[in-house]
Order: C-alpha cells, then sequence, then structure tokens
C-alpha cells in the first residue's frame, strides 16, 4: 500500500491522480491534498479519500474550510504550510502537479525526503534541471515523469542501455492552430486557443500547446530527466496524439509508446513502476483510428519552440527566464490584456534583458524568476 | 568475436546476414555456410568470408564445387551432411534461414548444443512449437527471431514481464492483393502475387505474403516463441510495413516497435542481443513517411489467415498438415499448375483428410508433413 501526496490535487493532474487512486484502493492511499483555492472541490475529495493532511494556499480560504471541518482533519495554510507538509515523512510517492514554478520549492522538499517523485510539474526540471537531477541522485530520489510524451520515453527506455540511444522524438499535437497560417495567428481568442483537439488541460498548458511552447519545455524537460543532449532531441507534429512518443536507437530501430489520449495512463504508470496495472482505461484500436500522421513542426510559425531550443542552447539561467516570462504572457494573454503572438514577443524582450547566470544555484533561480516577472509583467 | 553458422546462406535471409557481417568484421566471423544448389554465389561468399565448412544439399552441385574448390575448405553434401555439420561444436550462432520443414531437422541440432538460434525459419515453430520450446529450455538454448514482427515483439517485451502482457499485435503489410475484391483473387499471375509492395523477398514467402497465410505462420510461431494464447494473438493491416508489430500490456500502454523495411535490422539484433550495434543502415524519418494506417483483416477474402487459426485451434499436428500442404500448393501455383485461390482449397482438403495426432514427438511430426506432402502433391 502506497501512501501518496498530491500536490494540486483540484488541477487536471490532481483530480485524474484521484480516479486512478479510486480504482486501486488496495494500492494507493492518499494522505495528503494541497490546493489553491478551490475548497469546495478540496472537501469533496476530502469526505471520499479521508487524507490526513490537507493544505490550501490561500490564507482565506484555508480559514474558510478549517471552520467548516473543525478538527476533523489538520489543515496547513499558505506556502509555508505547503513546504512543512511535504516536509513530513508520511508518505511514499509526491505527486508534483501544481502548475508553473510554485511546483518547485515543495517538489525539492519530496526530494530530500528520497520519495518517489511523479513529476507532472515541468518547470521543476525547466528552471532547475542541474540542480535537481543532482539533488535526486544525491537524495537517491527517484523522478518518475507524468507527462504522456515523458511517460513514452521512459517506457521504451525500460531495458535498454542509455548509450545505445541515438535520439528521443517528442510528439506534438500541433495544438488547435496547427493548420492556421501565421498571418491567421495575430488575431486568434482566448477561446480558441483554449480549444485543444484532444487533450483536455488545464488553461495554462493548453495555451502552451497552442503556442507550442509547452513541446519547448518538453524539451528542455527531457534533455534533464534522461541526461541527453538537445541535438539528440526531436519534436515530430502527430496530430492524433496516439503515438506519445519515441526513442531510435544507434542500431536504427524506433519504439514507440502508444494510446488514447488519456492522462490516467501515465499517472498510473508513475504510480506503479516497475510494475503495470490491470487497467480500467478504454482500450485503443488503432484500426478504428485508422490513420497516423506526422509532419516537421514549423518552427517559423511557432516561435516559442524556436526560443526553447535557444534558452537551451545558452544555459544558465536562460531556460528559468523564457518560463517566466512565458508564465507572465500567458497569464495576460487569458486576461485578454495581450494578444496571442505578443507571447514570444514578451519572451524575447525578457531573454535580451535579464542577465543570464551559469550554474545557478537555488537562490540564484529563484531570483531570476522573480526579476523576470517584473520585467514581463510590466510589457504589453 | 561470435562464430556464425548460417543455413541457407544464399537465400534472402542468408545474403542479409552476411552483409550484416561484412559490416562488423570485428564481431562476426563467418564458420559455416550451407546451400542447396546455388555453387555460384557460394564461391563468392567463401572468397569473401572464408568459412572452414560449406555444405551443398544437392549432390550433383556438391561434387561440382569440389572439383572447383580442391582442397581448400571442407565440403559436406546432402541432407546428412548439413545434420553433421551443425552437430560440430565450432560456432555460436546458427541462422537459421532455410525455406520451409527442412529448417526443422538441423536447427534441433543446433539447439542439443545449446547456441543461440537466430529463427528466420518459422516452420520450425509451426510444425513442433510445442516439441522445440520444450528441447530449448532443457538444452538452455535461446531462440531469438528474425521475422521482422517477431523482432518488433521480442525488442518490445525487453525490460517488461510476461504476466503484463495483454496482447501481442502482429501488422501484416496486406501484399500486393490488400485493395483486389474476392472475385478478382480467382485470377491473379503468379507476377502479381510476386510483386510485394513492401518487401524483398524470397518467393516462397512473397506468395505466403500474397495469401497472408505467412501473418497466420506467423501467429502460430509468436504462440510457441513469446508462450502466449491465440486469443491474445491479433493481426492487424498496416500497408506501409514501419510499424513491425506491437505489444499491448494489460494498463492499456501500447509498445511498438518501427523502422524502415530491411530485414538487415533484425537479423543484426539477433546476431548483437542484448546489444544494440551502431548502425549503417538508413534512417526512418517519420515526416517523410507522413501517414500510417491500420485496418482489420479481411479474413473472408484472405482465407488463409482463417485456417491458420483454425489449426492452432485443433493444435497437435494440425499446424503441421497446414504448413505441409501450403508449401505443396504454393509450389504447385509457382509452376502454374493451379491457380491463387486453389491455395487454400488444397490446405482445407488436406486438414480434413489427414488424421491429426495429439501432442505428437518428432517422428509423427515427420510422417505427418511426409503423408500431407503426398496426400496434397495429388490434388489439383
Amino acid at each position: 500500500m502506497k501512501k501518496i501526496f498530491i500536490l494540486g490535487s483540484t488541477g487536471s493532474i490532481g483530480t485524474n491522480t484521484l480516479d486512478v487512486i479510486r480504482n486501486y484502493p488496495d494500492r494507493f492511499k492518499v494522505e495528503t491534498l494541497t490546493v489553491n483555492s478551490n475548497i469546495e472541490l478540496l472537501e469533496k475529495q476530502i469526505k471520499e479519500f479521508n487524507p490526513s493532511l490537507v493544505v490550501v494556499r490561500n490564507e482565506k480560504s484555508a480559514e474558510q474550510l478549517k471552520r467548516s471541518l473543525g478538527n476533523s482533519i489538520e489543515v496547513l495554510s499558505g506556502d509555508k504550510g505547503l513546504i512543512e507538509a511535504t516536509r513530513r515523512n508520511n508518505y511514499d510517492i509526491l505527486v508534483s502537479a501544481l502548475v508553473g514554478f510554485a511546483g518547485l520549492a515543495p517538489t525539492i522538499e519530496g526530494i530530500k525526503l528520497s520519495k518517489r517523485i511523479a513529476l507532472a510539474n515541468k518547470e521543476t526540471l525547466v528552471v532547475a534541471g542541474e540542480l535537481i537531477t543532482a539533488l535526486c541522485k544525491e537524495c537517491n530520489s527517484e523522478l518518475v515523469p507524468v507527462d504522456s510524451e515523458h511517460s513514452a520515453i521512459f517506457q521504451c527506455l525500460v531495458g535498454e542501455k542509455s548509450p545505445e540511444v541515438k535520439k528521443l522524438i517528442l510528439t506534438a499535437s500541433g495544438g488547435p492552430f496547427l493548420h492556421h497560417s501565421s498571418e491567421s495567428l495575430k488575431n486568434v481568442s482566448v477561446a480558441e486557443a483554449l480549444n485543444h483537439p484532444n487533450w483536455k488541460m488545464g488553461s495554462k498548458v493548453t495555451i502552451d500547446s497552442a503556442s507550442m511552447m509547452n513541446k519547448g519545455l518538453e524539451v528542455i524537460e527531457a534533455q534533464w530527466l534522461f541526461g541527453i543532449e538537445k541535438e539528440k532531441i526531436e519534436v515530430v507534429v502527430h496530430p492524433q496524439s496516439i503515438v506519445h512518443s519515441m526513442v531510435e536507437f544507434i542500431d536504427g530501430s524506433i519504439k514507440a509508446q502508444m494510446g488514447l489520449p488519456d492522462m490516467r495512463l501515465p499517472i498510473q504508470y508513475a504510480l506503479s513502476y516497475p510494475e503495470r496495472l490491470c487497467g480500467y482505461l478504454p482500450q485503443t484500436k488503432l484500426p478504428e483510428i485508422r490513420d497516423l500522421s506526422f509532419f516537421e513542426p514549423d518552427y517559423k510559425k511557432f516561435e516559442c519552440l524556436k526560443l526553447a531550443y535557444q534558452a537551451i542552447e545558452c544555459g544558465g539561467t536562460a531556460p528559468c527566464i523564457l518560463n517566466a516570462a512565458n508564465e507572465i504572457a500567458v497569464g495576460k494573454f487569458l486576461e485578454g490584456s495581450i494578444r496571442f503572438l505578443q507571447i514570444p514577443e514578451i519572451i524575447k524582450k525578457a531573454l535580451n534583458a535579464i542577465e543570464n547566470h551559469r550554474g545557478p544555484d537555488i537562490n540564484t533561480i529563484f531570483d531570476c524568476d522573480r526579476q523576470t516577472r517584473e520585467f514581463a509583467s510590466k510589457l504589453s
């Protein structure tokens, strides 16, 4: 029986994780749940899964929840509560499913306790890949990816030897704007950008998918997760999202992992690895899907993807700047204060303006993140 | 340095195996070559690869070769010579690449010597799967498949646990008649049947591809090779022959192995496993291939495939009868004495007429094979 800590239990990954746990009550037990402010859904989750501890980041919502629950369960609050909870040694697997940079600090606490990290928060590796992978090694903590692409690669690598890997091939759906012209991207609406053809995800990730920044962040993540140079990571557009990603080996053989687009599969694998659990998920029938297609990505149209490769090239805090500027820009786009193509513009300005620090320690990364956010917030 | 014995060095698998060896002179050394009667090509192979022993099955050709070579190399002849050569303990890997039932007896000798068998001769497992897998276990001999489909499955299973396998999915190109109507199959010519869209193979296998008997034999082979029930082996038509086969696991995840249709890749893997060798083979570029498609096979049109499933269902010597009748029927079709759709007719008649023996020993299998051939030869 594995005890599970979910960072971000009311988000898309969080609720899907709880659905997996619901189906394997003999294998997994919810120990801790954390939310930002959605205490209405959290109360339902508490009733069903009976955790021993919950954290509500928003202080007001935390107070409200305490009043509602009385003394039946321990409630912590704020970023301090989040850190305190992750430091308790009462869980086996930390599902790191906060959105954005906020996931970094609590994930580090899980690593320090040598826990398995089921990593859905890609920013952890994007902004602090070098530090995090070194810390994992030092603390003997295991990072198992939850992203469908990285889970696919992780699965394709089972039983294979890393020196025999020639290339990682990340598939990208291409998002809602795959067939739009560069020109028509200028005036797309928030609703259009949120209308992902295959995946139901949170709004930040969905916008990143539309701009293909999501794939850029995944390239950076893959670099650290699998210890491989960026030259060996390729992106291929695959609109059906059935092939979740591939590995090419030195002998020319390619292995792919496939399935219907359903986050519960990689989540379940991250919890059960190295075992596979008998599935309750819908079956993938290739003759019903019929066609799988593959294209080169259009780096000119999807400038964010190009910027991500450039950030890896620059190294140091460049990926942190890229990520922070993107988070701010996506927020602005979602609230309607900038247009879609201003997202890469803001990122470019930040990459040019903010100083790049080589081999940053964790404080430098936090400083860089804050500084970039301040800078990007002022742009429009 | 692995010493290689090639059973059938002038056939399609044999020459491809020599091409692999040509590219890794530091890893593989040709020890023994055997041919049926093509001594012209054999002489060239002797010059290039300098084996210590050759076998020519046809006695006349063997005499001719001896006269030509003098005492420079040992030449054995006939089926007796074949068995004698495989019994010598001077090789590490036996590449079993004879066509048809003839491959069985010498392959057994390799197994008895605990050699690795790079198995291209599917009939070995089709007619004697139960016996052969038991013998491999007893003699600690390793069967590594060379067929692209079985190699794909073998690769997908690396690092995975067999109880977690839900299904093997064998892909089939569908051959040259994929889009023909059942009606138009009646009058196809030998040349049309030999015109395979993707693979260059020997004529027997190419006709089996056109009738989809090849896939039927592969289902039987897979059953023994991977110790899995026929209900868990599925056939999917995939005209591009890029996905060589797949494994579905109990959690719903599917792994596929892909590559351009080139037999040198699975041959090389069978020789180098568990290592992968740095490839000299052309790279697979999915964006250039663009589309992969998948269909259910048409069991009505391709009756041979249905007959193969029926033979597994019957068990005992039924697969042996199926195989022998098919070999005779394909021979007749190639020489122009029957039409294409008479192939399944002859097989059906043999399956109905020849007695099925349960749990056959090797002599029963040889008897059944001979009896079926006699019976089928008389049909037209």
